[in-house]
């Protein structure tokens, strides 16, 4: 690939869009910061100019979606702060290199500490590693052919190239580093995975489930986001029309949640009786996607796993029906199975907006952003607030992480932040929205044994 | 103004934003078809294919409003169907030498019947033809610095030039004109207004009042265009957020809906006490304005009043507060306030998305749309679906005004549709989204006197 | 039928159930006031204290209904204000028994004014007079017998008895009547159909549609009586059923809105396709009694119409399912097919809900009130609020009557009232919500061609 | 005390308040199975007629709380089945009279195991073991007079003459006792601290913090019973008004939830910073009761905590004012500062709704079920339906304890239920909404690494 690194005045290195949308992304960055008080206040609270510096390293930068950059966003921050590689609609490859570009520090080495969303830089870091043990024991480097995954193929690729560059080049990276800090449902199973089956490289904390995370940006991000990028990309009227949500989670309840509110008649898929239980309670259907296949005109998924609507249930579904994914990888819908079907016709309406029209039936369904995520491929994500809430916890997390580097309080596993962390970052984003809490009086405190500062609850509460 | 007519291969007239953009236009109107049955079903109903030939004629095509028009399918229409003159963000100028373009059917005269949106054609008319016997009787043109409504000096300036070339033009247009048919409240009401002080020079139906216009439409239409202009405009999170919703009509109660169930606390600003009663019936808080004008987060107007947001409101609101209307017309803000006020900044972040910073607090305000119609100029108006329901009333309207044509049954009034009609309207939606009406049997129809195939109300029902 | 008429200690008639509750009665009329402004601001502006004393006159009261009487409430109205012939539990020969007393107001004459509800007493003196006039001409009595509906074998026997004590009574009524205001959808229908006819013998008032009764009444107040009525009958768990609402007019939507919000998956059944296209628009499903017999768990007619829901229907039911009414009269489900059923067995759970087994299936069906309104049958009718909004039309329509009785403003007609004084009764309940009007500047006033103290609307306006 | 323990013609114990109601009783209980799947479905899996018969021990009954009994359920249970002590509207000595009789299995011993609600027999008997330490060592017979508290003063005097008659009587059910299980939050709080002082006496399962009870009968049973109790007790129409809702727990949420649905304006009061964010993601405004104390209609505390609404908030709220408490204890509201406040006037409307006025402002607030449970106090509780899904885990809770007895599988600690029991609640109550779930593939079990048959969610997932 045949890729370049550019460089600004200053030196660092970047590769996005259009360097020239950059005052235009510095406009919505400072627009943004108003909506995210948490953040702010961290930067108050750690940043330069205060005597730690806590937060004032650089930083390199690489998307964890092919679709989820802002151009002019990326551009701003290449141009102001940080290396960037990243832009909206990268190849698959072009993504990993990417995500290569963003671990290369170079000599003096890096990262120290890596922020991530998904897991992919986690996850290339870990197979980086493997590989170069199997290297180092046999000589044999990876092959990319020995997977179906056209995905993996590239990691393995990447690998295999870098191998014959530096052979220690990710143990290098691994013995380096301080932590992770991991934000979604997905990249932190995969870190509970590694931990379990003992394979976990460095500390790892999960900020998903911060309940400023899980139960705000996977909810309520949802609930703004999902209706955002069906209007962005089909304009389709949802007043009226049946939508299938599959998985009703806490990303699924967001969509459902959005689904009903704005007039849809909505259907849950579940396989968990405690949710499906929790959707029949607030009015919802919940049958099997078989049932409905044919009747509904939105179906979107939310699972984490994978399978969910395959290309023979794109096929019995109503003309113009919509589908889409909301969950982190994009393997929820058969694309694959879509794209190789015999005849099958792709009319894409504008980017992100694909019409398949089977031959048979001469009928078509509407598949949004390709599959992967609707929400950053359609529209622009989540809203800044409820990111701030999310980023606050990573922020903190990164914190506490390089604080505690040499503490050997965290050892290589996954931990969650202690609840007056989690508490911290909700009571950062009161006061942008007029709330005033109350406070306990010590009486009170004492009779339920809680502090008059907190922490509120029990680890184990719901919310 | 030197705008130049182009013309299609066939030799029909149009003016576009960019006639490549043709194709993407034909597969949009394709997808809108598909949500629009009441349309398709009067196409197979009344259509060419037909005796009839009712809905066979030329037909030539301007925009409502500067900012309503999506340029892709404009460009698709010119290409394969009607001359067009339209395109998104045009001057008022250009606006109101479009609006002359589609009147102007040349020698051969024309046109037989308005579809009106807002009322301008139907202002045109009516103006012209006053400056016309003016002009007859005195010999005096109009005068354009006789206003101070800029706007109306163009069309007083259009009148003028128009006179100097044929100073019957206008007087030649209203006697061949069978009339017009008109679906907003804005253009209704000067209807009405030209009814009672006996102006009107032609019958018009109002379409506003259909029930499947103004309950719809206006509802349903608002409660989906909203949140989708807010979205696309700043990506702002809504949930948390307290809007203030001005005005609690039709249009009102569909925003208001949509802000409570995206999560914002609302409060609506009412003159009318039944309308402030229902607010309150739902749960959302009646005050004024000035009540709320420095504590609330959006802001948007939907009287069709005028001075509704002052600038001195502005001055008040809270740093990077939202200002957007959704009535027809553009004086519901104070732009003029606003844009006039001594050292305020304008930064446009986007087409359509301008932050305005007062010079004595730095604290600035986001005014969509340059104060016009948020969901047309920010997002693409209404959803089809609903739209199908609007302009099924105006075919259906401009049959019968052309069925009529010498009958005399219209005379130079406004009239509504019957309610057996508007009931079809209503009908002819039904099937797509799988709703199955119950009949009523002879002996029911007995007792509550009510036809077996309806009307099924009075016509003063409310619904 | 041996009922007898007691006396107050002033030789006040009355009939009520236990006259011990006086008290308990006189405490929660006094709270009732506090919820209702509007009647409370009536008695100011127009009660005894006033010059014009205008409501001071005697009153003669009986239930519209054999369940809507709360028998503590009759009680104190008996023993301190008024003539009372009420109670809750009433048969049907006791409560025409009830209608005739309220009506008999002995030599010196009365009543001046009817305020209905449902109509009865209108019907009665109708009916009455219509048999005088048969009997002077031919000499001829109703025969009961003449009539199937039991219901009206009891009017036709009041009369015929009433013909052998004074064969000029109703006439005598008639002549003195200024009016009736009358309140229901079915009462005001049964006027227009009088009016049709010209058989109306005085002028009338349909109160039933000020928007601040129809769509605050029938709306808001059985939003609140459905669950409270089916809550309090049978502590049922509304969320995760599955509630059938028939028909979707005022009352309907009231009754969807509050299933639906209390977590059931509302199906929705209609004859009038705008209805139903309306209620598509909330995301409820719209099919047909058939469709959906066998899976539903709660049935709820609103009709207006009879034979809704018929015993074949109700056989088909799941065991236990609820089967209620709130339509005005209990026709709306075949309560004798049900009664009559062969082999079908009547289990009272508690007074106004029973539980019917069908012999073949062993399975039952609750069904509530005997199949009238539930809501006065199992709970205590609309909470006093919007109660407060329908009798302030009522006050108001009854002082409208009686200031022009010699003005020869109403004829022999059905009336609405002018939407002046139904917005005063809005803006007399908006100061207990704590609401604040916006005022129209003189400009904006001029702006629109609205007057700055209302009226707001055109007649036709639907709100 | 002179309450006299009765016995059925068999010899069973018991004392409710009128055995007349037996048979209403029995057929509320019959509707009640209905809508009670999980818990007959456990009745058919572990019921008599199983080998294991596991179910089929005898049972001692009270109540949990002095409203909390349903008289004719009481007397049908213990007509047919059960020993039962419980009615309505016990005093502090009778509720406690009834809890020892619950306890007292005569001379062969027992119980074997509690089913607590609250805590209080758990409460009773470690009180009572550590009376009967103090004694055998020192002598000493519990001092009544020794605590402020009057209900604890009750609880030892007991607790006193018990020891005057066995002083190992709390010894030797301590000893037989297998285990408790518990099933409130406020119990369950108890039982924690407890197991942290080391004072736990034997094993207990908090059947609480199971998802189907915590997530279920705190939140959707509050939905529907705040309503419930409301309307029973004071008809008052809740659209329109201002409710505030102290505490956005489980209970706090539901209650909010009910009280917008049903268009009130909610405004949250909160110590925690997370459950505040969420009030206000949910269009809820956060205030302090300070705030809104003199503008509100509604006032229920949910919070588990005392002390919050004091006398000095009732004086300042508006007349009429309904104030209730939906939180397990009583202690919520400051009814003794009101009971003794100088000159105060209360007003029974009827059995559980009293109108208290302030002497200075004649200004009067409506208190419900006397600060206690109002839910339970005036209205029936939760719905069956969801109570199935809470007395499912205890019947499961009591299995698991009874099978493990001897397998030391249960310290004297708090558990919480296996996720896959949770789970199997919930499956249990599918069938009856017409639920079906979707069924992992093998495949996707693989890759998610979830078992096809569960459990679906890791231990810390919050629903």
């Amino acid at each position: 690939m045949a890729l370049l690194v550019e460089k600004t005045s200053s030196g660092r290195e970047y590769k996005v869009k259009d360097m020239s949308q950059a005052d235009f992304g510095r406009l919505e960055i400072e627009l943004a910061e108003v909506e995210m008080p948490g953040l702010v206040s961290c930067r108050t609270e750690f940043g330069p100019s205060q005597p730690s510096k806590a937060l004032e390293s650089p930083v390199r930068w690489c998307s964890c979606n092919i679709f989820s950059t802002q151009d002019h966003a990326a551009a701003a921050i290449a141009r102001d702060s940080a290396a960037v590689f990243a832009w909206k609609g990268e190849t698959l490859q072009e993504y990993w290199w990417c995500t290569e570009r963003a671990l290369d520090w170079g000599p003096g080495g890096g990262p120290d500490l890596i922020v991530d969303d998904g897991g992919d830089a986690t996850l290339l870091i870990h197979e980086g590693v493997k590989a170069e043990e199997i290297f180092a024991k046999t000589g044999q480097v990876p092959d990319p052919s020995s997977t179906d995954n056209p995905e993996f193929q590239i990691v393995l690729s990447i690998i295999k190239d870098g191998l014959q560059v530096d052979p220690k080049k990710y143990h290098k990276m691994k013995e380096r580093l301080v932590g992770v800090s991991e934000e979604t449902t997905t990249g932190v199973k995969r870190l509970y995975q590694m931990q379990e089956s003992g394979a976990l490289l460095f500390p790892a904390i999960n900020v998903n489930d911060s309940v400023t995370k899980s139960k705000f940006d996977n909810l309520y991000g949802c609930r703004h986001s999902l209706p955002d990028g069906l209007m962005r990309a089909t304009d389709v009227m949802i007043a009226g029309k049946v939508a299938v949500i599959c998985g009703y989670g806490d990303v699924g309840k967001g969509c459902a949640a959005a689904m009903k509110t704005a007039g849809a008649r909505v259907i849950v898929t579940e396989i968990d009786p405690i949710c499906a239980l929790q959707a029949l309670m607030e009015g919802l259907q919940v049958l099997t996607l078989e049932d409905v296949v044919s009747e509904a005109d939105i179906f979107c998924t939310t699972t984490g796993n994978k399978d969910i609507i395959m290309v023979d249930h794109m096929r019995k579904m109503k003309n113009n029906a919509i589908v889409c994914n909301i969950g982190h990888f994009d393997n929820e819908i058969d694309m694959q199975g879509l794209e190789t079907f015999p005849g099958v016709k792709r009319i894409t309406i504008k980017p992100q907006t694909d019409r398949w029209v089977f031959p048979d039936t001469k009928s078509g369904i509407i598949v949004l952003a390709e599959g992967r995520l609707m929400n950053l491929g359609c529209a622009t994500g989540h809203p800044s607030f409820v990111m701030s809430c999310s980023f606050t916890n990573q922020v903190i997390a990164q914190l506490e992480l390089w604080n505690e580097k040499s503490s050997g309080k965290y050892e290589k596993k996954v931990y969650v932040l202690p609840k007056h962390l989690d508490e911290k970052v909700a009571a950062l984003h009161l006061g942008k929205l007029g709330a005033r809490l109350t406070k306990l009086t010590k009486d009170q405190s004492d009779y339920v044994s809680i502090p008059i500062e907190g922490p509120y609850k029990p680890g184990h509460y719901r919310y």
